[in-house]
């Protein structure tokens, strides 16, 4: 398995447009999709910088995705995902090295992709997503 | 001001060779540069991924930059550096946009870079760190 790109860089947030004066009026960069997950209690915004993206993590609900990091560790950054090819043998591979998957086959992710979590705790304390396709 | 780039993602490590089983061995990237720098207690690891890189910050003693952030929080994900240009006009327009530099004034980076941190309070949880020029 080979990544050649960061897809994106997710950060959770109470309240993303708050943050545009950050990311929009300070840095000079451009929401470029904003996407509703009902089934996760989440809105995301991405925000292209370069060949990757900073993806903004906005809960909708009170027990979205990101709403029990929330609470535990406040706002900041919730995971990195990088893009890769043959994921669907990432499951056995990651396993051989030591990584945890925290499904046992990739999952639907947005636009059409296929991504799979790796537990932190065995990923040196860092969230990782594979995302296979392009978003 | 205008960033078209991430420069790297910070990532404090305890110990930077055992992550190379999940970026080298798992994520087949590679490690481009090592680095120590005495004066900030560090050794440094970039390791490249599309037109950004991974910065592994392993504590070279005891009184480091990361110690105490590996101490308090464990390992993860540090800061995320926004290439830039105009770093000089930085600390007058962050805090005109509500935002708190760490310093002053931009401070040497490695490779004769200039650089400045804002302050994660002001930032939505996110320690940034402003680069201008090429490593």
């Amino acid at each position: 398995m080979h990544t050649n790109r960061i897809d994106h860089i997710g950060i959770a947030v109470k309240d993303a447009k708050e943050k545009l004066r950050l990311y929009k009026d300070f840095l000079g960069l451009e929401v470029t999709e904003v996407e509703e997950l009902p089934e996760r209690g989440l809105r995301v915004y991405f925000i292209k910088v370069g060949d990757t993206r900073i993806e903004l993590l906005e809960p909708m609900s009170e027990n979205s995705e990101v709403s029990g990091f929330l609470e535990k560790k406040g706002e900041g950054i919730h995971h990195i995902a990088f893009n890769v090819h043959g994921i669907d043998e990432a499951v056995a591979l990651a396993k051989a090295h030591g990584l945890q998957p925290l499904s046992e086959e990739p999952k639907p992710g947005a636009g059409g992709t296929k991504v799979l979590f790796l537990h932190p705790k065995t990923t040196g304390g860092v969230l990782i997503e594979l995302v296979e396709g392009e978003h």
